[in-house]
């Protein structure tokens, strides 16, 4: 059985329903949370005339509640946080708190551009509920953000997070790695628990693995798409955004991981690979919510200037899903 | 001599003081205004706190205003506006609005990633005294960036802008060139005048121009590298990072092509290529404010998390400006 | 334990030393050739005048071949193929058919950019021994090299090829990665056996194993540097360069992967990342000749326009062995 | 009127039948050929059974010889060389020779992957007939392509080359770019008269001619899609794939630009860009050769695995032609 052991009596106590102490890492404890497990990133239901429609998002939570996901990752890239307003971002973070179970983790993404910026939201985020921040590369510059670079704006966000801060790297929508030189120096900090890797690279992941490996540090697959190789690497969890719409599938998955069946696993992880790619790099989050229609959840339109799937899309979409057995 | 003649009475009233009525596009007389020459993108001074320091911006403006620039972006890239809030970004342009010459243009960015957001910024912009709106692709979500998508989305903002909008093209920023299709489809709305291009592709440049010679559209170079190309493809103008330390000689190199005195021309471009390229793609922000500090403008820090130029990237710095005469 | 139980019998047989016969798949047969496990790509030596040399060549084929490799891959990217001529390409697969013991599998690469020279050299290299033909995409032209080409190019290839061919992706080199639909189209043809992916992409060669179940068709990995992960997602072994020097190290990968033991796997896996990289991305040939010599095996030097390693990157390289404990 | 006297009157000497003598350099004159004009790129024609057709050749030569160019490029990429056995590349240059005026200048392509073999392709090519070499950038290694490497690479080849040497940087073929640094280094080579830039970065190329000012060394534009603007910033001349077809157009283009009609060279160069993206990167040698049948030459087959033109293809590369008014 993969994992790291150190998390085990924590995550145990997180079992028992301490999940919203876990993060009190402030007065200088330096006690991390156990970000191990899978996260559906929740996408931001909309109504037709794009208003943030709150009462499907608890609908949404509610019914995905029923999974054994390890939490929730609000405002990561499927939650169309770069159209919502900075108090859009913090009341759809607050109603997911508490439309959520008790005993799982919520991870709220607080990137912006500017470091400054990123401290504010980071703090407010903390304030309206969440456990950890994850904290996407900023990227507009992207010329000029050299590790030397990265490593300042993530240590003054940890510096001054009242939770723990997980690393986001996601380069089809930064077109930007963050470099392991720079994670592994972050991995240092006694408020950096983890990263979230969306980019793909297994050999980069299990490399980061190992050279974190005296930190008490985790590495979460950013897709389903490679969530297998990454738990063989030494990843501890994913953010799926097939978790929206296969979520059972997606922690059975993690479950035959952790238990060492890997034969079952890797047929279930075949099957899950073209699904993965059509609401993600295929269709993004117009065949997400497509989908989640499609699968009793509230996906409903995108805010612009995203745009629904034509009909063709939608054909390929759906046979992405049925082809594999999934529809 | 190059420059499209349709503009000349247009232009002729502008210098006469008439730059602010221009843009009344929105009782539908489908006039729209002339954005041909030269313009610096101006940077956004902080103090030593990272605040924004508005005095030292009119001290700048007063200097620059000296050179017969056609005008000034404010809120380009070069203005670190992903690292402002909305309210510092409307008060930047106001008070920029306030210190500049009066016949001259005020474009000034309102790119967000949202359609709301961005007609809700270029509305804004157009009360605080932009004559113009400068409005960049949408980039986090690139990969759904199709040409519909941008169509819809530049169709919507033009639709609803007070003051006539200049497309933004800025791939090494966005991730995302705005393609052909959709430029030569947006040159028939009435209210979008013309696009800054900073790519530096001229076979892309001038077939834009060719596209859109039926039209009231104007191309500008979106940097000094390739500024004399530029108007041998067709371009008129430039918005060049390089403007804000080597105004005169940038206007110069606009004289020599306006005039065709196309040798003199080449040796200037020449010996600007290398300056130009260090505040832009080498060296960032960082290296023009840097530069600004030399050449007697206020430059000072930029907003984390962009970092100052080590000793080393500032001595090869004042080399691509000694070298060629500059320094 | 993971792999394609398909293939034990003839396994079996290869291992009783028929695997000059495994490939006679011209009469009609469809016999393929079970292509799992580990292969060094074998570099090409060369004395300081630049000739080959074959007798270091023997030389390490006689120090390899007490590993219990699969086989051996002979002008692959490794083999610095593009830089020798014709006569030299198969005179080095001779001796190397020649060296090596009976019972492996000689895999000789018979790329070129031309289907009909690509076609003569795979029949060239099945006459002086080779087992099965790797064939490399065309890449000059990638611009036109779309699926269909791809298909046409490579079942033509297949179509007169007398011995069993074996796909190679090598985006790193040729700038081009072979295409997933296209890569399930050859699977179909009787005589294209699998396929050597260098891409690093586990999500893809997955989609691969996924949608060519029903085939008899093999994915190896190209790099140590993910054949755990490609283990994990259903590949059956690697063509990995530092094989070279870590042969023992890279078969115990593949023995505790194929036996289930994923924990010393990954740990195993986790050392062996930053010195593959060495010999790969970062240093490429000129390294991995440079640690064969420290391995004591005959490296030598590259013919050019390859240079040698700077005394700084050479400690660097060392570096990457030596905290990983290799060194 | 652009260009640089200092060739004048090496040219008049040209004009006058001397060309076979100029590239005399081998006995240390040092004395360089003038390379400035326009030069299709020849094609290999083939037989519908793929062999090379030296009778379409030689006819196509003939009428090509009737424009007023510099030369013709023999062996580019349009040449299809990398099909070519190098007994076909020398044969095919021989026979250009003959079929060609005497008053023009031959550039055969000899480049390959290994410093070797280039500079023995090289000596081959003056031997029969070429008056200087075009060296395409190796480029199978290309993530070891140091300046180091490239500048070692082109010195040993101009070392050893009876005629002068032509680098040559194409960078959609080779996924590579001559760095500037390099070609800088290169051009105080006394056997190194120019570069063939076909990446269309004229911030590039202007660069190029600044940094070489006080060498004898020529840039050509490697593509008529920027032949106008490649003008402005000081290249003599260009290698267009559009010549083959669109001979007469892309000269008159030359002397517009040369005796300083800018707006009618802007006019034509406008109507140029869309055949010129045709017959290059958007449908490639394909697209070049249906295109020649069109006009009158003999395009062809090319050699697998380049594919004839879909009819929807064919259909679009006729509407880019006669959309401008060329068809």
């Amino acid at each position: 059985m993969l994992g790291r052991g150190v998390w085990s009596s924590v995550r145990q106590g997180l079992s028992r329903g301490l999940s919203r102490n876990v993060g009190g890492w402030a007065s200088g404890e330096g006690r991390k949370v156990d970000i191990a497990g899978i996260y559906p990133p929740v996408t931001t239901p909309f109504t037709a005339t794009a208003e943030v429609d709150y009462g499907k998002l608890e609908e949404n939570l509610h019914k995905l509640g029923t999974f054994p996901f390890r939490g929730f990752v609000v405002q990561g890239s499927n939650g169309e946080f770069p159209f919502l307003t900075s108090s859009e971002r913090l009341e759809v973070v607050s109603r997911v708190r508490q439309a959520m179970p008790k005993d799982k983790l919520l991870l709220a993404g607080s990137g912006c551009e500017s470091t400054q910026a990123t401290v504010e939201m980071t703090v407010s985020m903390a304030q309206v509920g969440a456990d950890a921040a994850i904290v996407v590369t900023p990227c507009y510059y992207r010329g000029r953000m050299s590790s030397a670079a990265l490593i300042h704006h993530y240590t003054k966000v940890a510096d001054l997070s009242p939770v723990p801060v997980v690393l986001y790297s996601v380069p089809a929508n930064t077109g930007l790695a963050l470099p392991v030189d720079a994670v592994v120096t972050l991995s240092q900090h006694p408020n950096i628990v983890g990263i979230k890797d969306s980019g793909g690279d297994v050999t980069r992941m299990g490399l980061m693995v190992h050279k974190t490996r005296r930190q008490d540090f985790q590495v979460l697959a950013g897709s389903a798409g490679f969530l297998l190789a990454s738990y063989a690497v030494g990843a501890v969890g994913g953010v799926c955004a097939l978790a929206n719409v296969l979520g059972a599938q997606v922690c059975q998955l993690e479950r035959l991981c952790l238990t060492g069946q890997w034969e079952d696993a890797q047929k279930l992880q075949h099957r899950l690979i073209e699904p993965n790619t059509a609401v993600t790099r295929r269709f993004g989050i117009p065949g997400l919510k497509k989908t989640m229609d499609w699968f009793g959840y509230y996906g409903g339109p995108c805010r612009a200037p995203l745009q629904e799937l034509s009909p063709t899309d939608e054909e390929e979409l759906r046979m992405d899903f049925s082809s594999n057995g999934w529809l």
